[in-house]
């Protein structure tokens, strides 16, 4: 089934304990639509300014992503980012942001993609999430990202976000934000009753959470060794989740744990390298490999 | 096999954002073995001071826990500690505690649980655990807990302890602080370089992460919903853990596993009730329910 996300393609400054990269590929729909490549066909929608060199774009090309809904917008700048990573990496301090084409108005749904049946809707403000939704009524599923910024600034239109969507995915930091529950049982069932049949909330280093009506299930992050830059990390997991149930074309309680762990294990090794580096190049081999691996870790009697 | 434990008993004051409780049983070899003897026969060894109310140790004697080890100190005062949770109760604030008799020489062995084959050093000054361990040569199993006190105050003490125990028991800021090492994975790989076997990581709600030469393996928490009191969580842990390696009287990966899952069970009912009026009644009944349930919530293909 064809997946389609909406989300910001980026251009990204980041420091790490372990070096620094100026000026690299970044942005949750890039990271998102690799991670999905891997398991489903996707179509990306996202805009860039006129200081955007598209040949960035290649690795997503490489895996054949359908990049006809990006648009470059003339007389815009391309959103930029420059985040640092201090400690256990768990969190990005921002160093510097440009929202820049992001503060304008969304992009068009070329026709083509009109009858896209899983859609994934990256953070961006939820009046924008919303109008995307509206023109997928047909989909299969619609599933949501948000952050802080929306929690506290704009709450009353996450609500109505909320009421149309299927699926969110947030952090553990953001279900607690968006419910005032520290419990993240009980943060996830309180999200529930704002409208999605389920809920993944992701804790980086800890694994994620899956909270629907149907079931309540945790899945391990895969414990790589290498921990070099954490940027994307987020996205990577939905990308490889949505991916995966888009080609499944089911959302049923095992399918979304089967989901996640794959989410676990590609968003494993975009933190070993900066940028979409090992995203570029990691194989279905690769990944199988470590998922067999992440079974064998999690298994107890 | 003989589970001995030795550690603090004290008397507790407690806040939480779920109420106050005063002048309660408390300490870490009390929950210890509390949750120990869910599953072996446990031997107590520990100092309170003359004020304390030996009744206060009922809950003990109901489960069969040997208390003969169990020193009145006459003109001594017992360990008391008062500690405060907000938000997300993951971290106490130590409010205030008096050492009082924990700041004196530690307990004697009594000559009838010389033939202890399993060993659980709580936490205390790393110098008495290894004079302790040092009176048990012939045991089985040795495991030692520690706090960020002694890694920062005592690390050579500490180092000496790690050349003569089996396992470690810690939680997760202990490790990185121990090694330097953000990257738990790596951090307990760095520990077993200092002699230990086996390390345990605890992570609270976000479960425990067993590292050996031979394993790695993540142990989720059971999600409990009604988080009321964190204190003794990690004690509790580590009962229920070498009290199930203790009656399996193995400590190879597989068990050590499910030793780890008992662990994760049996704490998940301490945090649901203050002091330990919910882990003094919980049946072994109780903990399989919970314990098949955590199994199907951390399936995943």
């Amino acid at each position: 089934m064809s997946l389609l996300v909406t989300g910001s393609i980026g251009i990204d400054t980041v420091e790490t304990p372990h070096g620094r990269v100026e000026d690299v590929l970044g942005g949750s729909s890039v990271y998102f639509s690799l991670a999905a490549s891997l398991f489903a066909d996707v179509r990306l929608i996202g805009v860039v300014g006129d200081d955007f060199d598209m040949d960035m774009l290649a690795p997503l090309r490489a895996r054949r992503i359908d990049t006809r809904g990006v648009e470059v917008r003339p007389g815009s700048r391309t959103f930029r980012w420059h985040g640092k990573y201090t400690g256990a990496m768990n969190d990005a301090e921002t160093v510097g942001v440009e929202l820049n084409v992001l503060a304008e108005h969304g992009a068009a749904v070329p026709p083509e993609f009109a009858d896209s049946e899983y859609i994934f809707l990256a953070n961006t403000h939820p009046a924008l999430q919303r109008e995307f939704a509206r023109q997928f009524r047909e989909a299969r599923l619609i599933v949501a990202d948000t952050m802080n910024l929306w929690i506290e600034k704009e709450p009353d239109e996450l609500r109505r976000l909320l009421a149309v969507v299927h699926g969110l995915v947030l952090n553990e930091a953001e279900a607690r934000l968006l419910t005032g529950y520290p419990n993240l049982t009980v943060a996830g069932l309180e999200i529930l009753k704002m409208g999605p049949r389920f809920v993944v909330i992701k804790k980086g280093e800890h694994g994620s959470l899956l909270i629907s009506h149907e079931d309540l299930c945790v899945i391990p992050a895969y414990p790589t060794q290498r921990t070099i830059d954490p940027t994307g990390c987020g996205d990577t997991f939905a990308g490889a989740m949505m991916g995966y149930l888009a080609a499944a074309d089911r959302h049923d309680p095992d399918t979304l744990r089967s989901a996640m762990a794959r989410g676990s294990v590609v968003a494993s090794f975009v933190i070993e390298s900066f940028s979409v580096d090992a995203l570029s190049t990691v194989s279905s081999a690769d990944v199988e490999s470590r998922l067999e691996e992440l079974k064998r870790i999690a298994r107890f009697d």
